[in-house]
């Protein structure tokens, strides 16, 4: 195994998970080894407290004149159930088929290590960066980075720079070097419904009393219309319209056809508003989507109870000119009107984010091709993304710098999901994109 | 503590959950502790093997020319989960507010145990019984009795008997005796709806692919009109319409108003079938619950997937003269008809039974009414029940008997739900009922 690939290994080995509290000092140990690792590259490092989880920060020696380039990335990751559909331990990394399985391998400890060991390289190779380079880390992007906002505000002077590049994103097809340049943005709540003040017997009350989860199924089943819009009052009242030169790039764009995404997802069949692609559906419409629905008896057999409470978890994608405020004041004003009688609601808003979208064409989108192009001696595809990554817009908002997305995660990454996993060779081709970013920009 | 109260608490002790496979051992060794007490008595016994939990069976001497009386009643109990919702251990019976709280202190250990206590104390008091006894107790009532069939079917001359009595029904309110003549039957599937080969990303694919958590959402609401009627085609096609003179009697049981059902249940508001009081939605009106509903992401905080399955555990009650087996068949026809595109949909039976009806003014019927009115001292009330005693219908279909129903257990009795509980007064009217009963039915 390569130094490189033992690096990645033991990053991966924590369970960094942010979302759950008993994890806690597992981020922490995460935060202080990646603070280890850049301070032994010879970098000036700092790891900043937060209420939650710390900010690892790390900078080269800044030369007046130079552009600056800061590199986003995140060392905390998604939880790892359902365990038991892992092939292996989420945090015993292992190479199979050419890939890493690991939670975190693609989304976003492979990512980002690969641009801290393209830094390490150039370092080693010449001595310095053709940059000035900021290194800006997170623990908390899985969770909305809460406290990532209030840090930048506090420290926008430290941190100020030309142009901010992130891997945390998707590449459409192995091979195939992608630069992004949206993203959706995303609203989350979680519903309750409350009916008899514990489980009833089906039977002794089974036809008399309101059942919370069958009130909701029909709460839930109210936000799409049966032909696959939703069906949520306004929701599409701010979308911005595609351009003719995005449907047509994306028509050609490889790894994205109807076809690919039946075969990546296996789904028996794809869903989704009528009179759009599928990329069109994921990268430039807006979703509505049910993550997590339970109430009642959960175990083995049957047991007749009318539960006494049901909860759903929803998530709502959204795209420019969306905004999350005008989004959730809509689902709640749904969901309460939709709300069938003999049961009480509980609407509890989770995290937020801004959908994004800037010119892959500009001078530093025109650095990135060339980057990408060199990486992976091929052209680069221009897409926008259908996941979320909200600092991007907080970024434009606080530092004022835009954000090239170099995505290293393939379709079938199993990202938020059990067996994730990155190919060995986009790791190596991202060490390459980093050096090779560092000096377009440069230039 | 009484004797009496002494054995029941050694009963409540076993956690004899007969649906939960893990639960295997302490089923037996309630049933064994059981045989040792009816032993003990001086009755004679006999521990039948079934292909799953035993059945225990005790007599007393049999006398020619005397009535033979079958007592039926079941040591096995519902699963207790949530746990966290109980005051106390469901398996260590404690004493407070003058109710025993346990699993199964209700059903049916604490109105079974009365029976055998009350044949205890006549053996003690006259040292013999008046009747014929066959007392007949099975560890499998919780799972739809699927052993007991073939056992009475193979046993039937030893059990041969003159009339059933069964104390596992409701009492209306405090201090009134019921005399149940009626049950609801019971039919019970799970379906489980399946889209992608696992969860997914809700940003990568959210908006192109058949959510199965949406979908199951949309499944379950289509069993409902919004006025509460059950929307499957043809599932009111055999419901016996009430008789006059119900609709007057249960119009004047106290215990059964709507304002008591809201009281007992807590819940915000009662809902059901137009046309019908809450008592003749719950007694002689079919209905369609939904048991339990699950999946994606169950955990704290959020999780941004799109679940790769979604399951519905479903039970619905059934009255004369509709069958579980049309029923169930007219289930799955729309299951089918209402799976949403996108997923598959696997539709798995679970165990059913007939609903019965009897004649309250009968010969027999008229003797329960005398030891009621002997035992409680105040006039018994007619009822049906609203839940389910498969094996009723299938004592008259293979003993030929008709079954008396002796219904101590409360509304607010929590059976198969946390913090079941039974009055310590109802134990003891118990144990003086099964004296009376005896006595009548040897007249």
């Amino acid at each position: 195994m390569t130094p490189e690939l033992e690096d990645l290994f033991s990053f991966l080995r924590f369970p960094s998970v942010s979302t759950d509290s008993r994890h806690a000092q597992d981020v922490r140990a995460c935060a202080e080894w990646l603070l280890a690792k850049l301070t032994a590259m010879g970098l000036t490092t700092e790891l900043h407290e937060t209420p939650k989880h710390p900010v690892v920060v790390a900078r080269n020696p800044q030369v007046p004149g130079r552009h600056t380039v800061l590199v986003y990335g995140h060392y905390d990751v998604q939880p790892v159930d359902p365990l038991n559909l892992w092939t292996s331990d989420p945090f015993q990394p292992e190479i199979r088929e050419g890939r890493i399985w690991a939670r975190g391998a693609t989304d976003n400890k492979g990512q980002m290590m690969a641009h801290v060991l393209g830094v390490e390289k150039t370092l080693r190779e010449h001595g310095e960066l053709p940059v000035n380079l900021i290194f800006l880390f997170e623990g908390e992007e899985e969770i909305g980075s809460p406290n990532l906002a209030s840090f930048l505000l506090h420290h926008c002077d430290e941190l100020r720079c030309d142009v901010i590049a992130i891997s945390d994103t998707g590449m459409v097809a192995p091979g195939v070097p992608t630069l992004g340049y949206g993203l959706r943005g995303i609203t989350c709540c979680e519903a309750i419904l409350r009916g008899p003040k514990g489980d009833l017997h089906s039977g002794l009350f089974g036809g008399a009393v309101a059942n919370p989860a069958a009130a909701m199924a029909r709460l839930v089943a109210s936000l799409h219309a049966l032909d696959g819009r939703v069906a949520i009052d306004g929701f599409y009242d701010h979308v911005r319209p595609l351009e003719d030169w995005e449907r047509h790039m994306w028509s050609h764009v490889p790894g994205v056809s109807d076809a690919d995404y039946l075969q990546v997802t296996g789904s028996p069949g794809l869903f989704g508003e009528p009179g759009y692609s599928s990329a069109e559906r994921l990268w430039a419409r807006p979703s509505a989507e049910v993550n997590g629905i339970g109430g009642g008896y959960q175990g083995e057999g049957s047991k007749t109870v009318i539960p006494a409470e049901a909860f759903v978890k929803l998530s709502f994608r959204l795209v420019p000119d969306q905004t999350p405020k005008d989004i959730m004041e809509k689902v709640k004003n749904h969901l309460e009107w939709h709300c069938p009688p003999g049961v009480q609601i509980e609407i509890r808003p989770g995290h937020d984010g801004k959908p994004y979208l800037t010119d892959p064409n500009s001078k530093y989108g025109l650095a990135a091709q060339a980057a990408l192009r060199a990486a992976f001696d091929a052209e680069p595809v221009l897409i926008r993304e259908g996941g979320s990554i909200p600092i991007v817009q907080t970024f434009r908002d606080i530092l004022g710098a835009d954000t090239l997305l170099l995505g290293l995660a393939l379709a079938d990454a199993q990202i938020h999901a059990p067996n994730e996993n990155f190919p060995v060779v986009n790791f190596e081709a991202g060490i390459r994109l980093n050096q090779a970013l560092l000096a377009e920009l440069a230039k």
